[in-house]
């Protein structure tokens, strides 16, 4: 399994210089390689928010892709830059949890450190090595190399705690985790949880101080302005308005708390 | 004819994971496909917009491209998906009238209604057809599978309407179809249309309460902070103003009026 | 050297259809050429910036790379439409200095003035040269056409004036040529002019009336909210904030002076 496809995901935006720079560092090692974009427009420095888009796509790709993920606020610190190999892909970026969601799903059979500096850039900013390390590492990896020459195996990396939905007094309570572009507030919970503690159960889901009475299939079934509940394509519950925008409506933040109550 | 270049039109933004999710799928069933986007940033839900956006760019492109739009506020309800055939190029996207201005140019020779499940992702969501339905089957059709592969012949489809310039008391009136990212204000007045009427007279044309003298060939006839007016790369009468913003200096928007006054 | 591979670098933005039309017309002729954004996104107009942000990406391309620039303001006017041929790379674009600071680093060998038709769109228009002479040139060059088949050899192209820093008083005075997304704020003050004049000695620098202490190796040696300076990775003097806005803090803009205090 190995691909000539490398995705990237960066904090980075499309304004500056930063996401090209990468692009051609890895096209002057493998002028084969396919690019594809995931987003450039993760918040500055959240790498939360970065783990999350990255676990919504990189599953679509074909085998044998390498993720190519750069949120870094400690560039250039004594955090480690890392390579971990699953099943079916590669994830390359820096370690500090930018995988932890992803590695949930796919589990890692190999982690290594980036230490050989024959990978790298001959010579190694200390604040961008998006394009000095992580992309010709990208690029050697794209091209054959073995995982292990880039580096030392390891045995643990950085992951970052996600909040998971709980169960209290008769009550599923989870947050929202990502507020989409058309203003769909994504929530922590999954089709899964939500099915173990319904049973059958009817419930409604409050947010925003707003209560939403049961679960439609699509958008399509929300009246105009109407707060729908149902389960978006990543599987996840989340509240919308059928081509409206729920966040604007109701001034709703990442973290807000989103509430099942069984009837 | 058919060729492995795919374009993507969307509302989906670039924050998101959605428009990566599209192109995995794709990759994974055609990873020699040439992926290029025209825009993700059609405001959401606005079929009108990527409609213009897309007759503006489409037949650039080399014969057999396949144009993939999804501008989709009615995914999973009763809203047919669709691969329209034409005489060089194949669209697909849901059959809500995002074609109407392509298909007013290219006719189109073939219309199906994507029905075979077996060119589907294996799970298709009620929220992200893109995904599941729009991107495998444009990836199959890269591919060379025939457009009667995916399911019935239709023989109509949606369209929708766009104002069209009408005359009346001597004066063609038309209006605003589009403001692009520089402030030029973009009519539905195209360059056949004006010498129709005008039959060789001149004309001044009127907008935001405005004026303006003629016709001019480029931006750079125009003077600093002038309102002029030209014919743009899309053929189209528009009133722009050199190194500037006329949407912002006349606080124009889509369907305000444009009269042409014959002298 | 010749390459697939063309880069693109607009002010077009990305709402529009403008670029890709521009690439529709490029895989027209050379459907196995390469196409990666540089940005689209540079202010509406502002040569001087495209030239940046340009001078900052190009030379991380493969050798023989085309870069294919358009931030054209005289569009349709006398200016003229050129190929500069460096030791490297071909750039292509409208003759307005746009290519300055790319060409200091890379000294031009062969420039041509584009008027050969034949390799032009058969309808030019006034007002999207990027479209019709440029984006097709650039397909052509990656085809293999040589240079001089393109038009004339001209002798000598548009530069635009770049400030340099100063030292006066004791003092190196330079001024912010850059803000990026982060909020970092690029002086032109390299690190070659500032070990020339500090012969060793530490030094502070002053920006927005404020007073920063010597020199950090990367933005995590920054407390939180401590203005700092640093080498970037462009190997410019850069005033930021760890996981912070520098121009925020200091509503910093373009222009302003960047001065180092000799101790």
């Amino acid at each position: 399994m190995r691909s000539s496809i490398i995705t990237l995901l960066t904090d980075f935006g499309l304004k500056d210089s930063y996401v090209a720079s990468m692009k051609g560092v890895i096209l002057r090692i493998n002028p084969q390689s396919t690019l594809i974009d995931i987003t450039h427009q993760v918040s500055a420095h959240h790498i939360e928010e970065a783990a999350f888009v990255l676990a919504s796509a990189y599953s679509t790709f074909p085998k044998g892709t390498i993720h190519l993920s750069v949120v870094d606020p400690g560039v250039g610190s004594s955090r480690k830059p890392v390579l971990l190999v699953t099943q079916n892909y590669f994830f390359i970026g820096p370690d500090n949890g930018l995988f932890t969601l992803a590695t949930k799903k796919e589990k890692v059979k190999q982690a290594v450190a980036l230490t050989n500096r024959k990978f790298f850039l001959s010579q190694v900013s200390a604040t961008f090595h998006g394009r000095d390390i992580f992309a010709p590492v990208a690029a050697y990896l794209s091209l054959g190399v073995e995982p292990k020459a880039f580096g030392k195996r390891i045995e643990s990396w950085a992951t970052i705690p996600f909040p998971e939905p709980t169960f209290k007094e008769g009550k599923l309570v989870g947050e929202i985790i990502h507020v989409d572009g058309f203003g769909n507030l994504v929530s922590n919970i999954d089709q899964q949880q939500l099915s173990q503690f319904s049973k059958g159960c009817s419930f409604v889901v409050r947010t925003g101080g707003r209560t939403i009475q049961g679960l439609r299939k699509g958008y399509w079934e929300g009246k105009k302005n109407e707060l729908i509940s149902l389960f978006g394509s990543g599987g996840f519950l989340e509240v919308s308005i059928r081509e409206g925008n729920a966040q604007k409506k109701l001034k709703a933040k990442k973290g807000d708390p989103v509430q099942i109550k069984f009837l």
